[in-house]
């Protein structure tokens, strides 16, 4: 395949999306379903008018941008990602994934090729978790993984509107069903690394053949409120130093038994948190990620164990509750294997890799063959304003993916 | 001596005050400076008004009730304690000292008592540090440990709301130089134990000679934020992980150094917070008690020494922030004998005390001679609605405290 890929176009494209919700140190700040986000999707589905492409907005907002293919009978391939940012987001963080896409099917359009199956670029809605919990949640509504009034009814973190009514503000509340997404033939999605082992081992690509099991549950530890002043420690059941105890026992777990695990506390709210009072109550988030199940369990089962001891000792309860789970997810190898091969024959340097990040793919992997590309980004930064690429990692993974891509639409 | 004391009275005028911001169990909500405070000052000031008390509102809204004595060479004798409560108050914290003091007086005017020195109420102006930061705020002022305008400018952790501002909004803005309190003979505090030494120990009351000393800081962990998903362990600058490894190294020098000191962490702030997120930064409340000043000292010392190697070898920086702190107080003996005297005089079984929790008395000790009288609480259960005692220690506290305040004010 030669298209005329343009890695110009996809790179002033990056810049031109990063215009919507700038911030400070290069950055942007994009939330799912806000007025922001409502831009960014009207600048993609004008670029897709412009080389033909047939929008279709499902009732979960996800954008589905479709160029037809010359067999009626072929099932369509998706290629996407988001373009919600976190917070504190940089460029491309979703983006690049779209915006390949949207490159490839420029490509197809400006050189009149037509595939034997309809390509689909998606635009997932809600990908990060930070507006709407969880994350990936228009992928999940999708792929049947959550419900869709579910999904419509979860209210956002920030201002408490429910996203079915952020989808109305937005005026991104479609029509068509969800679930018709799934019947796809193949899901690609190229995304930044988010790591450094790309860069660092000096690949120019990674080939993702899978993705770390991941459990995050709210851990409620609960002891007893008194006086910090007139209560001797022997009374006391503090539950900030349970948890403080329970949190390095964690840690100790992980590094014992894998310590290619990952372990992440990212939430610890305290009860009452006052000058004086010792904490009676502590919830905190607790995290493990592997790449197996069953060494997943198995931190998780010593885990309970030693919390349970611990909270035994200083006569206090706990409970784990999870709230976001993945088994570990296992990306098709065939699919794995047309972009090992498109790398080979440009000569690009490349590795396999698993994703310790969970992407929308995840879910597309429940319904059909999936895989993932990673380029590199700077220094493993992401989620923060100075994420950044160089325009010769957009360009490969361009090319490898539109290889890939075109070769199962073929 | 034997005045007229009605320990009926003091408890009816305990259940009265209760009746101003009662809340669900029993308890109550009388955040200082809020209108319900103003209301309780204001029963206050009738009542001492239906006695012949002369009311001097302070710059700092401390209220001086006073009744003039025989001599006028003589200095005042103080007594009192306060009226604002904890969000979740009892009934009888604050209150018991204000009331107790005033029943004294109260028996005074009835019989027809003139002391040889004046003897002067003292409500002061928001002990609990709860809506004004620090605790003791009003007596710190007056006594000169806080600058005035200082106090004035504290902003309220609830609303904003700056201190002078709210002493103007409930009209408890006096125009009496808080200094004047300084100039006195003698402070008295009865207070409820807030623990359970006495109730356990089967006593009627603590003679309290000292108070711990104490010494809160904000600890500042600073690593660096990244993904929780992509970034392997050793790539990690975690905060909350090196903050409960630190958290845990202090409650070991406790049990190794002091078991008898006391190690609250009341507050725990992770940055960001996000789910997905390692977090960069945690802010925590470390707080250490002991009954000696070196002993406190060299808790710290160690404590400062592990942060810092902990910080050390996992590549994050700590900083430790005082913002409480208290040298360990020593109450007058001469005061304390005369309660002590008092005590035996009755058949009251007492025993020596020390405090675990901060007093206005503290701010007093710095300027008088000055000492406090503990009645049992039961279940040492404080800071809540059920906070409770009986009527019999209530007026064994009140028979000891006139007998001593009488005895100094002769």
């Amino acid at each position: 395949m030669n298209l005329p890929l343009s890695a110009d176009r996809l790179w002033q494209r990056l810049m031109e999306m990063a215009a919507i919700g700038p911030i400070p140190g290069g950055g942007n700040n994009r939330p799912a379903l806000s007025a922001l986000d409502g831009q960014a999707r009207h600048l993609l589905a004008r670029w897709g008018a412009e080389i033909g492409l047939t929008l279709t907005v499902d009732r979960l907002g996800n954008m589905a941008l479709r160029r037809e293919g010359r067999d009626p009978r072929r099932k369509p391939v998706l290629v996407g990602s988001h373009l919600d940012t976190q917070p504190t987001g940089g460029k491309f963080d979703g983006p690049y994934g779209v915006l390949a896409g949207l490159e490839i099917l420029h490509a197809l359009h400006e050189s009149g090729t037509v595939t034997e199956a309809p390509i689909i670029l998606v635009n997932w809605t809600s990908e990060e978790g930070c507006r709407f919990s969880p994350s990936m949640i228009g992928a999940a509504g999708a792929m049947g993984v959550l419900g869709e009034a579910e999904v419509l009814a979860r209210p956002a973190l920030d201002d408490g509107q429910p996203y079915g009514a952020a989808l109305v503000a937005t005026g991104w509340n479609g029509t068509a069903d969800p679930a018709g997404l799934q019947d796809a033939a193949a899901y690609f999605e190229a995304h930044i690394e988010q790591g450094s082992v790309l860069e660092s081992g000096g690949y120019d690509l990674g080939i993702v053949t899978g993705g770390f099991a991941t459990e995050r549950a709210l851990v409620t530890v609960t002891g007893e409120t008194s006086h910090a002043g007139t209560t001797p420690m022997e009374m006391r059941r503090d539950a900030v130093l349970a948890a403080a105890e329970m949190i390095s026992a964690g840690e100790a777990i992980l590094h014992r038994i894998a310590p290619e695990a990952r372990m992440t506390v990212c939430r610890f709210l305290v009860d009452p948190g006052a000058d004086g009072v010792v904490p009676g109550e502590v919830r905190f988030a607790f995290e493990y990620r592997h790449p197996s199940d069953a060494v997943l369990a198995q931190l998780l089962a010593e885990a309970d164990a030693a919390m349970a001891g611990i909270a035994a000792r200083r006569g206090l309860s706990v409970r784990r509750e999870p709230y976001w789970s993945f088994a570990a997810v296992h990306f098709d190898a065939g699919l794995a294997a047309r972009l090992r091969a498109s790398a080979d024959r440009h000569g690009y340097r490349h590795r396999d890799i698993l994703s310790g990040a969970g992407h929308d793919a995840y879910h597309a992997a429940a319904r059909m063959p999936a895989v993932m590309l990673f380029i590199p980004c700077h220094g493993g930064i992401s989620h923060h304003p100075s994420e950044s690429i160089s325009r010769d990692w957009a360009e490969k993974g361009l090319r490898v993916l539109a290889d890939a891509v075109l070769e199962t639409a073929r």
